[in-house]
């Protein structure tokens, strides 16, 4: 059972989280928690390092934001002792979850689950500290916001869960943003790779990072509500989606930017040439087309994350020249929007039912990219809900 | 170094405090930091605990207040980097600073210095999480309330520092309350045993355990200011001090209450019946006087704390018919008056002085009791601020 920011905002919220693990304990399950940071509280101490030093040294940054989830984790196991169930907080140290020394952005090495599976045979629940681990050198890691979920999933294929519940402020994971139509529904079960193309849909539900590791370790994850009982959406393996949808959700992003470098000379090597220095300066390219040539030259259109817009546009002015490029052009009101299935693998026409759809109701399609699971087209921005509606109800997903 | 709470208040303090490091690095010290938690944050996740329950698990209560010092350690060695210092922050774990596992006042066992000594060697400030520890089952310890200043004396005996000096909000310590005198002087060195006894004197400058610490280890203390530049009061081996005075200090304390059982049968046994039960419920029972009996009873007065007095008068109306005393009396509106000195040892005559002193100005006293350096005496509270002015100029320490 995992219990995310707003889950354990205050020791209310505590309270009530203990009183699930309790329910779930009474029901005669071995239980292990993991808690992430008070919501607000990261926040906070991660303001403090930087109105120090927007360059910290990010071995501190770590040892000081990992404490927000320690205060959690003893919080919790006194909420549990005050309902009569045993349980003892520990911290990533102590477990000890291993990580590489990339402090700030961790990743797990291993987990050792025997000290906590000998806590749980003598009866008492472990509480432990998300987000956070011990690296090589024996100082605190952290694994990157949103890392309890990792650490959740890490855990519970440590401890051979049959299940990681993962408790947050939405009750699971729906074919597309409810906030964009009313039809939207909540998903009984979905799969790893589905959740990982869906992650732009419903605010980022679960890291991606956990999801990978999810489906590597093939834990069954449960997103669902810590404030209403019922059930969630099953993160599983898709063998174990009986009745596959064609489609399970459609994904949009307004976070894109487009641009165009007109008139590149059409010769080997120019991918190359454009693509290396952006990927040095860590700007991230998404969806990319290669018009085909018309005479000795030829367009090369690709998105970037619109906040890498301006990085992106000083590095091509520079290299423009250099490889003979006439024009770069750019457009940062597009929106990507995706259709997502594992069913699309044993199914044709997907993409021609999404042309058709946004054909029928005017919206020009800018960009197209495709993956085995997934069709991604690029739009105006202004289009987004349109699309978004239109493609719901045309693959069958309305409630 | 050691900085405490109100020196490490926020961020801007931080820096100053971090400033000072840096200038005894520049002046060529070898130089380790001890920090508290900014002040409010201890007090912050207490309240949380305590809010949980009253009766949480100290070794939880230990593991979420702990954090108050990590925090404060990290962004210390933050704002060194920012300064151009080596630093890095240590928490009580890494260190290891080891303890027994009496959770939430722990004592330490053993402090490994090497790690340290190998990376001041390195050219690195560590800056250590005070106030805590690591107990024998590898869970974080806590040493009381105050106990940073126990954390960076024992670190200052591992690393064999030549000084341990506690930054603190107030200049030093002084021959008696500047409240009560304007006359009080502040004192360039005092002897360790002078300052256990003069603990109520300034506001407990010092834990005393810290002060049993750096007597047991000879480290030599300076308390001084983190807001002024200069020199404050060295607490040192009386050995140091060459020009010793009769006496140091004139303490006193409101926080006693009288008890007086009358009519106390004169027979062997008595003070372990009356003291026994008292103790057993924790109750410390300080100044203690016996009347010599007059026929066969006598009368037994002593001092308890004054938070401490209805729980001992409980005990005691359940215990008076059993041992067959008359009456209990309590007067709570006393003061002790101590007059502190190592000088006493080998001078006559330092409580002949007080006695005159108090005569002289209408004051009775209801108890006396002496050790080797310290004479008390037990007043009515009314006459407090009289007696100790009186005796600061009787013994010479007016400024």
């Amino acid at each position: 059972m995992k219990f995310g920011g707003t889950s354990v905002a205050d020791l209310d919220r505590i309270r009530a989280a203990a009183a699930r693990v309790k329910r779930e304990v009474e029901a005669g399950h071995q239980v292990a928690v993991v808690v992430s940071a008070m919501s607000g509280v990261t926040n906070q101490l991660v303001g403090w390092c930087q109105a120090l030093s927007p360059l910290h040294d990010a071995r501190e940054y770590d040892s000081v934001v990992a404490t927000g989830e320690q205060v959690t984790s003893g919080l919790m196991a006194i909420a549990l002792h005050t309902l009569g169930v045993e349980a003892r907080s520990w911290a990533g140290w102590q477990i000890a979850l291993h990580t590489d020394d990339a402090h700030g952005r961790a990743r797990i090495k291993s987990v050792d689950g025997e000290a906590l599976l000998a806590a749980m045979a003598a009866g008492a629940v472990p509480v432990v500290a998300g987000f956070q681990g011990i690296g090589p050198a024996g100082r605190i890691t952290t694994l990157g916001r949103g890392g309890s979920d990792t650490s959740a999933v890490a855990l519970a294929a440590a401890l051979r869960a049959d299940r990681c519940d993962i408790y947050t402020d939405v009750d699971g994971i729906y074919t597309t943003d409810p906030r964009i139509t009313s039809r939207a529904r909540k998903l009984d079960k979905i799969a790893y790779e589905e959740m990982l193309e869906l992650a732009s849909v419903g605010a980022k539900v679960l890291q991606t990072r956990s999801v990978e590791l999810a489906m590597k370790e093939r834990v069954r994850v449960q997103v669902l509500s810590s404030f209403e009982d019922k059930p969630g959406t099953l993160v599983v393996d898709e063998d174990e989606i009986v009745e596959q949808a064609l489609v399970s959700g459609i994904a949009y992003s307004r976070d894109e930017a487009k641009i165009t470098l007109r008139r590149v000379p059409d010769r080997p090597g120019m991918a190359a040439a454009i693509f290396g220095p952006l990927s040095a300066a860590n700007v991230n390219v998404d969806m990319i087309v290669q018009n085909v040539g018309a005479g000795n030259s030829t367009d090369m259109t690709f998105t970037v994350g619109r906040a890498d817009l301006p990085r992106a546009l000083a590095i091509l002015e520079e290299t423009k020249g250099s490889i003979g490029a006439d024009t770069v052009m750019t457009d940062p009101d597009v929106a990507k929007i995706s259709v997502v299935g594992v069913g699309m693998r044993s199914h044709a026409g997907v993409a021609n039912i999404m042309f058709a759809t946004l054909a029928a109701k005017g919206i020009n399609i800018q960009v197209i990219s495709t993956s085995e699971i997934k069709v991604s087209v690029l739009i105006a921005a202004e289009y987004t809900e349109l699309a978004v509606r239109a493609l719901h109800t045309a693959y069958g997903l309305d409630a």
